[in-house]
């Protein structure tokens, strides 16, 4: 086995999940995640833990949700599906971590699912999703052929990338992270600004006062549940302006370019996109929540060094922003508050690393991707 | 996908598990099941079933249990495993039924996993065990190549076996083993005699006063949870005389040919095999229940043609009569009474499809692989 697998089942087993002798740990491998599976289930059987496998694989949930059409002529509602599956919620509640190792054999692999039915299933399963969350829950990939192909890399290249990504030294991202949530927790006010052509395409101001933000170190120690992370967030609300996001993605299956939204009195009043417009439409017509904002990311892990389609990394680049339409996480809100509520969470990511800045209550913190604690910082344009 | 494959995950879910809308099913898809696992899948959402799909792969037990023995320095026993493992109790008990579709990659892909270790895991899992048996659970296989090498056979070879013995008239085949189940329920004593080179090789007579047959038809509806099955079986106690195996098979690893046990009061006093003679001696020694029958058991499923050095199929072939020492079925027995009890339950089988003779109460029920409700059948010979 590949040393870097077994690297990899390391971090995600003591660093990111801090599993512990007895724990029940839960995992779900992916149908061509067997290896990074495999080096899992030795470290947990070398903590001493519990595992549980499950089988997370894409195209077995296609066909379950192909047969539910089938089985009632296609026109399928919540009510098609058991709103509290006993089995996965007792499992997950009997859980104290859950571990999710993606990397199928095709990201498409539900595509002529028709939208109603994978909601209609989604919503029946929020129990479930809650019961999880509730865990020490960890999501990361194994680098698959599958993925390396939505990032248009060969696979020996996207192995490498997916190692740079997850194989850092945290302890260290995570003091150099501390330093932004410092300024975040302390602020009122983020403006965001970026120039295209000599002349502003964002220029955005949003509220963050009495919010927490999130050193997202990739470790439940430090609320953060991705493997790998390394970006640091916060809920705003209030936000007036305009944002364009320059990094491409997939929302529901479909590519989206050049999204540009303008917000007044903290809602989405206006939108286009290049391409993708409609898929854009649709979130922001899923409910009233949708046309907030749910979160604002900074990107500072730079073992991330291009895009590729996958908002597991996307989100976490060295010199990006995002911004998320939809529900806030509550581990950014005051005890017992509830923030911006949607059924969505739909992240868009704009590169800074030229021609921007990043002020919190009129000061500059990143200009062009540069932190004001790093060499090469210019307070002054 | 193969026409087959989704007829053989149909007798699954129909025929043998019995599922209904709204009923809880946990799924085991082993490492190249994945093509019959996404044809249940599809089958329990038409059914309108809920469905949680584990991952049965034996790579990753051994991987588990490898990393146990790191993390102990190698010295295992049970206490070195959680004796009530939470997750996976909470999720058979909610569980109304358990499908393991099995078909890994390497039938001996724990080969190198202490004995010990192995024993020890399996002690912890007991209560796991049972609650997992306390569903309406069915054990199937789906042909992969590792089980075409297991059994000597090209892959094409090996699914057309499988589908033979699957994809049977079960409800017909069912009718057959009934008239056979009455004869032993009806019987008080079986006496099954073998000979080769004109003498006899098996004479053994067995008591079967007060016990149940199973008409072990491939359903949860007989009390019967393999697919393929196609036996009838029960519980014999009191044996005396000589038994002579003649199916080669193999135990825990261990390849075994021609054995010969000889009864004395219900216990085996002598025995002896061509190969492998020190894994029945293992067998034998595990404890008291170990050297006396657990059950006595008829193949009557003629779809099988060969043997395949595999249990699920040999033991079911048409014109074997199997044996084996240690743990009897609770099924077989008056209500309320504990049948042979033993932590093993190892089968052993002897074609009987020519010089042979099994009488029940000095009745010929079957000669040379005929019964007697069969044409060709001589009651004299």
């Amino acid at each position: 086995m590949d040393e870097r697998v077994r690297e990899h089942a390391e971090v995600l087993v003591d660093w990111s999940a801090r599993i512990e002798a007895g724990d029940d740990v839960v995992v779900s491998v992916a149908e061509d995640a067997h290896e990074l599976g495999v080096a899992v289930a030795e470290a947990l059987g070398e903590r001493g833990a519990n595992a549980t496998m499950m089988y997370g694989s894409a195209e077995l949930s296609r066909a379950y949700l192909k047969g539910v059409e089938a089985g009632t002529d296609g026109d399928v509602d919540a009510d098609d599906f058991d709103s509290d599956p006993a089995v996965e919620r007792a499992m997950f509640e009997a859980a104290d971590a859950y571990l999710r190792v993606g990397g199928g054999r095709n990201t498409t692999a539900v595509a002529d699912v028709d939208r109603p039915t994978r909601q209609a299933y989604a919503k029946a399963r929020q129990g479930v999703r809650e019961a999880r969350m509730d865990t020490d829950w960890v999501s990361t990939v194994h680098p698959t052929r599958s993925l390396a192909q939505q990032a248009g890399m060969a696979y020996e290249e996207y192995q490498e990338f997916v190692y740079d990504a997850v194989l850092r030294d945290w302890e260290s991202l995570a003091d150099e992270m501390a330093e932004m949530k410092s300024v975040l927790d302390a602020g009122d006010e983020v403006r965001i600004v970026t120039e295209r052509d000599g002349a502003p395409d964002t220029d955005v101001t949003m509220s963050i006062a009495g919010r927490t933000a999130v050193n997202s170190a990739a470790s439940v120690a430090y609320d953060s549940h991705n493997l790998p992370s390394g970006e640091v967030f916060t809920a705003p609300y209030d936000t007036e302006g305009e944002v364009f996001f320059d990094v491409p993605m997939t929302i529901d299956a479909t590519r989206v370019r050049n999204v540009h939204l303008a917000f007044e009195g903290g809602e989405v009043v206006d939108f286009s996109a290049e391409s993708g417009e409609e898929a854009v439409a649709d979130v922001l017509d899923t409910d009233d929540g949708a046309r907030r904002l749910g979160e604002l990311g900074i990107g500072m892990n730079r073992g991330i060094d291009r895009f590729t389609d996958s908002i597991l990394f996307d989100e976490k680049m060295g010199d990006t922003v995002h911004l998320a339409v939809g529900r806030a996480y509550d581990a950014c809100l005051p005890e017992g508050e509830s923030g911006n509520d949607s059924a969505v969470h739909v992240d868009m990511i704009s590169d800074v690393s030229e021609r921007s800045r990043m002020e919190v209550d009129g000061e500059v913190v990143q200009r062009n991707g540069t932190f004001r604690w790093e060499d090469g910082f210019e307070a002054e344009n």
